[in-house]
């Protein structure tokens, strides 16, 4: 079919624009040549997607596309950093499509996915590897945040509040309803499910803010643990005030659309503890963005996580797909 | 099995060592945090290892993750950069070994052959990702340049020397030999392909000093292909000149030796060209370093390549894989 130089070539190169922003030499050597800018910390992470693990193998290869690109920028968004550059390794079969013209869509959207959500955060697509194998995505992703400043784990402190952006429990919501047959990417649920937006503007705005910052891709309940933990603090959690997913509870019910709050992973909204006395600021913050934040509970002393009844504690792990 | 968090926890995390690096914040936390120098451009590649497509699933698991790491390094070496940092995206199948035993024996050697490269080269393991599905490695490298200093594909000039770092054919002879069966690491061709050594001292040495330079993955012609096209250039080989790896020969013969030097891929030396009146300053440099340069053509003006026998040019495809 396509070979490897073609399939860059042809679908994953850069977009012209992309070379003006920091990038010194792009594809097409063996490295790409980027320049930092003076006075900032480099910010990297690595996401793997794997199909049939991480996305159905089935879906749209757009929302493919987007989602290994937008699962990997939540990684900066939860540092405060802004997205600079990105790396694509992608591993496809070389015997998935039918004939030449189908996989030729199949790579167009994909790299249509990709390359869209690049520019809408300003992230130039600066090199990647091309093999064979099953199905799957490893995105490098390469962002700045002013020395000192990023947002990490480790500083929420007893009497912080937590809250967190947007809603919950749209990525098992959707997982859900995909696994029910649903096809329709613009119901909420599949949106929020195939094509996450990584809350890059948030964790910009509110560095200097919050005291502590993760992404919630584990689920609430686990993406808590690592923050207590790194943190040394306990949480008391109202799930009362947990912002539900638009359609979540219709989908699910009231029991499951809980569980899937507390336990369902993939929801890459940002997981945030401040001290009172700036949840205005942050509010306002990110108002102006249209990004919602909920007080979701309070940092404390006593380890542990408290208010959640054992019986949502238990029914949380029906969600959770134990990725490794 | 092991659990994502309880892998990197005890195989994949990096040497206490490590954290001076550059590293203002490692793993554990969404992003790292690194800090680059001033001054330098920041030399950035990704290369994805899979299971018997890039290195055979039976490989012992430290020279998996050697050489999953070497490749990479190798586009580093390329450039003239040094390396600095690293991550590392793993994907295994769950159900690989027969009991937990067996699997930490694994995990241990894999990352024991990881990190002792890492350490040879100064080289930060700054995160990852752990996922589940068939065994494969993609390898994020990062290495710094001073500005304006990299050597790139685009610099050889009609007149320019052709030259090699050590020797060539052992990738492809490394593999022959394993397919027949061999098994002793010790081989040195078994060496050269399963525990290639990428060569960054070479690359820095030769800065302002090679007019261009890339790493020999893909087969020398190949690869030369690249760099003809990159820089507008024919080139006349001598392929008498062609150094042989260390028992290529005697365990091909001849005719597949030759072929294995022109078109077997996975040698990871540096193919570079250079102004006839650099040679011996290169000589000099490299002799420092114990690494031989072997002079094996001349750029010309006229396109294509010339001095390979047909035969010889055709009989490389048999050891050509056809990777993608």
């Amino acid at each position: 079919m396509f070979g490897e130089f073609e399939l860059i070539e042809r679908f994953l190169k850069p977009a012209p624009a992309a070379l003006d922003r920091g990038v010194a030499l792009g594809g097409g050597d063996d490295a790409a040549l980027l320049v930092p800018q003076a006075g900032f910390e480099l910010t990297v992470s690595v996401d793997t997607s794997n199909a049939d693990v991480h996305f159905p193998s089935e879906a749209p290869a757009r929302a493919i596309g987007h989602r290994a690109l937008a699962v990997a920028l939540s990684d900066l968004a939860a540092m405060g950093a802004r997205s600079r550059w990105c790396l694509m390794a992608l591993t496809h079969p070389s015997d998935a499509f039918e004939d030449e013209a189908a996989a030729a869509r199949w790579f167009e959207d994909f790299g249509g996915g990709f390359h869209a959500l690049c520019e809408r955060h300003q992230t130039a697509l600066a090199g990647g590897d091309v093999t064979r194998g099953p199905l799957g995505i490893s995105v490098t992703v390469m962002g700045e945040v002013p020395k000192g400043q990023a947002l990490t784990r480790a500083g929420a402190r007893p009497g912080d509040l937590i809250a967190v952006t947007g809603a919950l429990g749209g990525g098992a919501g959707g997982l859900t309803l995909w696994q029910r047959g649903e096809r329709d990417l613009a119901h909420p649920l599949l949106t929020r499910y195939l094509l996450p937006e990584p809350r890059l503007e948030a964790g910009v705005a509110l560095r200097g803010i919050a005291s502590a910052a993760l992404d919630i891709s584990d689920g609430l309940l686990a993406d808590l643990g690592h923050l207590r933990q790194a943190s040394n603090v306990g949480a008391e959690l109202d799930i009362g005030a947990l912002p539900a997913a638009q359609g979540l509870i219709e989908a699910l019910g009231e029991y499951d659309a809980q569980a899937a709050m507390l336990g369902g992973g993939d929801d890459y909204e940002l997981l945030v503890t401040l001290a009172p006395g700036e949840l205005e600021k942050a509010r306002q913050a990110l108002v102006e963005l249209g990004i919602a934040l909920t007080v979701i509970g309070r940092c404390c002393q006593a380890p542990g996580v408290h208010g959640v009844p054992a019986e949502a504690a238990q029914g949380w792990q029906h969600f959770h797909r134990g990725q490794s």
